[in-house]
């Protein structure tokens, strides 16, 4: 089967907590990476959690992205899923820069593939060895500190 | 930064053309696994595309459950993010048995790691010789076929 889905990963440390505490905020870089990763909103859920932390979810017609805060560590977890149409890399970068994520891991899965297929593309920022079968899907894209 | 969330990831195949068609279906099957989970439901969203295929987003007290079907590949892409409580494993398999996927694979994902931390599980059905940094935060945990 072939590639229908890339699913960015963002795990993103050193934000403020004030940010990543603000439900209207969160909503607003949702949708300005919508807009950058050139995407259609379907529906959006911004829900505050008492005492601290923010989740989200916005359905896209081109799939999904998910976002959890937890202010008091500084850190946010991210997942942007885009079938088909739509620039998920842009769309990741504008939440890090939103969110003032000072230090990121971001890395890309192919979704829909067949059984483990290696990723022809290098690697930034880290090397292996040997392809492992569990991360043949994806591949690291970049590492700000 | 210790763990703060578990993300599982779930790539099924062989599932039913009519019962990932029909949203009526997925939502039930995402209560099913929000149940299974012991999971807080906050809000959900299911889309029907056209000519076929359905989405749905599920907010989570936890954290979030996604999903993407591609009737026409017999193909699903479900994410299951939970923080703290509840048992994701158990989600997952429920969606995997209410979608009646013939072949899956299944990941999981500590997400809020500090920078790549090994995985001291033991990797089922699979092996590898050296843990990789990419996927230091990942293992993979069955293989159904």
């Amino acid at each position: 089967m072939k590639q229908l889905g890339t699913h960015i990963v963002v795990d993103a440390w050193q934000c403020p907590a004030d940010i990543l505490n603000d439900p209207d905020l969160i909503r607003q870089a949702i949708l300005d990476a919508i807009a950058a990763g050139s995407a259609t909103l379907i529906d959006i859920c911004v829900h505050q959690f008492s005492p601290h932390g923010v989740t989200a979810t916005a359905t896209l017609a081109e799939s999904h992205i998910a976002i959890h805060t937890w202010p008091e560590y500084g850190y946010f977890a991210a997942d942007l899923f885009f079938c088909g149409c739509g620039e998920p890399e842009k769309a990741a970068e504008m939440l890090k820069t939103r969110l003032e994520a000072k230090q990121t891991r971001v890395q890309e899965f192919w979704r829909g593939m067949g059984y483990p297929v290696p990723v022809p593309d290098t690697i930034s920022d880290h090397t292996w060895n040997k392809v492992p079968e569990i991360a043949s899907s994806s591949k690291l894209m970049s590492t700000v500190s």
